[in-house]
């Protein structure tokens, strides 16, 4: 890289933004920088949120009653934030649901491949917080994504 | 926090960019963020690099000599970064020089409470290369940063 392209500008071209549903302050930072970027630099938002089997118990894996309900609140958290970055002024907003054991897994397995973001946005309680299987989810995402990844707080 | 707060646009105002000697294509991809970023919202870009005297041999260290020509190394690195995000057109860029056993404690115990970042950028590298004492550092700021961290690929 000679020196005149090393201080070419880069711009994040399609932002992801992981929400869930425990509506914390990191959370909202991150919807909030997620926002600001898509809408300053006129790019792609996609907006995802992962309905982790895990947390559900065997009773509820079996009612396709339950199920349907959890997915529908999953959906709904999705639906609340697209619709605000919409409102903010981001032209393209897409919605993403995951499903599966684990929120890293579903991200990099699943949505990444789908939405094809060269910039992973998540709030620091995903960090903060301890998974069951004992990992940080976006510490997990910033080691193993292709993507560049920031831990909003 | 209110629907109107929540869509409040969100800037980060004080960048602190983490380079090293390693002139790796995430360190430029990095830089390139930063100063992008720096300039388009007008804000202060603090550069920094930090001496690891556990790189250090014991010779070398008893050397004023040559842990001086370290030095002087580690901020001709920072110089050089500094010099092209001012060409990029970056107002205001400080240049720092941290110094002691370990990159993430140097930026986190002294580099930190002196520039007052609220978002931290560093390169892939940062956490992909492991450190001796078995750290990732990228990653150990992203954990244990009070700021944001960006970890660019």
């Amino acid at each position: 890289m000679s020196e005149s392209e090393q201080t070419l500008p880069l711009f994040f071209k399609r932002v992801l933004l992981t929400v869930d549903a425990d509506d914390t302050d990191s959370t909202k930072h991150a919807f909030r920088f997620a926002v600001t970027y898509a809408k300053d630099n006129g790019i792609s938002l996609g907006i995802v949120s992962v309905m982790e089997m895990e947390d559900i118990n065997i009773y509820d894996s079996l009612s396709p009653d339950r199920l349907q309900k959890k997915r529908e609140a999953v959906e709904e958290v999705v639906k609340h934030y697209a619709n605000l970055a919409k409102q903010y002024g981001v032209k393209s907003v897409k919605s993403l649901i995951g499903e599966g054991g684990d929120v890293d897994d579903v991200v990099l397995d699943q949505i990444i491949p789908e939405f094809h973001p060269d910039l992973v946005v998540c709030g620091a309680d995903m960090v903060d917080a301890r998974h069951k299987s004992g990992k940080t989810i976006g510490l997990h995402l910033a080691k193993r994504a292709s993507t560049s990844v920031i831990v909003v707080r």
